[in-house]
């Protein structure tokens, strides 16, 4: 098979996980599409920036710390591509540089990892740069390598911090039942997940006894994915319509709420996916804990609180149509907002690869991020 | 065209509206197929009271206070076929009764109007039966009239209700955005619409700018059936996903929920569709007013609290598909839990056809229920 070929050229950090949400070779970086799954998995070839940025776009590919890998590696082809023009030179390579920055930067304006990877690898580019002569013919393979090298740490230090995740959320996480929403595993992640994967080494632990999912409309990233990651897992679970979460809640039925983050502010307000701020409130009400698990990628110290971050507005057709048939009349019109904006008083507490982030918020996130815990 | 000419010889309280959730004739009960709504109107034929339960049971016909219509002329229907047998006597009809009403008030658990109507209809059977003798072929016009006058009083007393609480109702709204949650319009109720209703009203008074309707998952009766209801209305409106209200709610873009119940017990609290909690949880957080608009009927003062009220499971296929298209993972199961409860302090206001009742709830419910406002 074409895909088990890939797979093995494929440029990986360490031993594959159960699932590969993308197969990158030398050539090209082969996307999970996963607008198509559970029912069909198909990988879609991008060799060019304009194609990492699309698939970003249309969501072949999502989850904040994802879409940063997914974008260093377009960067990283952008540039290898650029590299084979003869008689470059260093300011023909930074000022088509900025251009695939800004390509790929305009793919999602919410999720701050996408402009946190794409910044690390600028930098690299000029730290690189550094190195160089005005004509490049010569450095093509530092160059290269020298990028290869940043997008695939990218890519390795989100393992390591998923895997410091699960270590430390699992340990603070209650016993009994968790429910999550959207998607925050390996496919929304480099391989191994956010807040699912603090459920994940939290059920090796047998802590948990199921995992409600939120089947996260419209996108369906619950029912979808994390069903299918979770069946793949062979954790138990169960899905539940959105709105079912808050009965769940008041039932006791569930002992943790826990959720990834597409941009954490100063203050500890999160962005993340619609539906999000309803759980916390929810939570809140009924003294469940709450917990936002993300890399520190995700916190973004140069925004005070959440009121400054950009709320993606998606097309409307993504809620009046499932797959190609239309739900509602066809004179509807809908209002598709892809985040919401969770106060910081909501969480009980963060979970990142540089420790446990208690309360006070304003106190403890600069020193936790810059010191650990 | 076939539904036209039915139609003409439609039993019907009043001049008819744009919207007729079911033709009753002299021979039997079509059904407006709801499910497939928007996209196809078809109407099913229903003769028997075992096949306007199975009509409820699959949700053709949805809506607290038009599940309760609908049975009591099922009821109806079941005595006028039993009638035709010959020398039959009051206790062969007085059990088939009980056959009857057993069949019916069997289709849903959870909505009180069903059985409040049936009570009324075998209420009426049994006054109509005192004036008879024990052979009743003599009595048959006049058994046969005095149901059929009953169910029509139910029909036409709901949609008397449903005007007075939509005058009452667009009073108390204040001037913006609304947002409800479900369907609680002409399709749900005897005509017009409780929550909708007040809604309507409230728009042609010039209050409202843009109503805001959850697509209510999973059965999407807020995308396929309030949409529609709207659009026919020529009302503005915006569709979105359920988790989508917490952030409008959040920004200030509502200034008022409102929505129908099932049931309501003694102290307040209310029985309505999943994703009603969520709702009121957010508005009390966030100081928007919720009101609940509900008939006298749908008041279940036998109950203290809503605690005591069995809430419907359905079939977890109605989430783990649209359609016919599986959206989730063939080995994935889903919990699909159809109403939930809202606890009293969460509710600004119940809006019924006796009056607006206002907190202490305790006092004001049954003095208002029973003496009016």
């Amino acid at each position: 098979m074409e895909i088990e070929k890939l797979k093995e050229k494929a440029i990986f950090p360490e031993k594959r996980d159960v699932i590969i949400p993308w197969i990158w070779t030398e050539e090209a970086l082969y996307i999970l599409d996963q607008r198509l799954l559970p029912s069909k998995e198909k990988y879609v070839k991008c060799e060019k920036p304009g194609q990492v940025k699309n698939a970003i776009k249309n969501m072949l590919v999502r989850g904040a710390p994802a879409i940063g890998i997914v974008a260093s590696i377009g960067f990283y082809l952008g540039i290898k591509k650029a590299l084979k023009k003869e008689n470059l030179t260093k300011n023909q390579l930074k000022s088509l540089a900025n251009r695939v920055y800004s390509v790929l930067s305009s793919a999602r304006p919410t999720a701050v990892n996408l402009f946190w990877a794409l910044n690390r690898m600028q930098r690299k580019l000029e730290t690189l740069l550094k190195a160089c002569n005005n004509f490049l013919s010569s450095y093509t393979f530092l160059i290269n390598n020298g990028l290869k090298e940043e997008a695939l740490n990218i890519w390795k230090e989100d393992i390591e911090a998923n895997l410091k995740m699960a270590k430390l959320g699992a340990e603070i996480l209650p016993s009994g039942n968790v429910l999550t929403h959207c998607n925050t595993g390996a496919l929304a992640t480099g391989g191994f997940g956010t807040a699912l994967g603090v459920i994940r080494r939290a059920y090796e632990q047998g802590k948990i006894k199921t995992v409600w999912v939120d089947e996260t409309r419209p996108f369906l990233q619950g029912s979808r994915l994390t069903a299918w990651e979770l069946s793949k897992l062979r954790i138990p679970y169960k899905i539940i319509v959105d709105s079912c979460a808050g009965f769940l809640i008041q039932k006791k039925e569930v002992q943790a709420v826990i959720v990834g983050a597409d941009r954490i502010a100063k203050n500890g307000d999160t962005i993340n996916k619609i539906g999000t701020y309803s759980l916390a409130v929810i939570c809140h009400e009924n003294n469940i804990p709450f917990f936002v698990c993300a890399p520190s990628s995700t916190f973004d110290l140069s925004i005070e609180n959440g009121e400054q971050v950009p709320i993606e507005k998606r097309d409307e057709k993504e809620v009046l149509f499932i797959g190609n048939k239309r739900i509602a009349p066809d004179s509807a019109s809908a209002l598709n907002i892809s985040f919401d904006i969770t106060p910081s008083y909501l969480i009980s507490a963060f979970i990142t690869e540089k420790g446990i982030i208690k309360k006070p918020f304003e106190e403890n996130i600069p020193r936790v991020l810059k010191n650990g815990s």
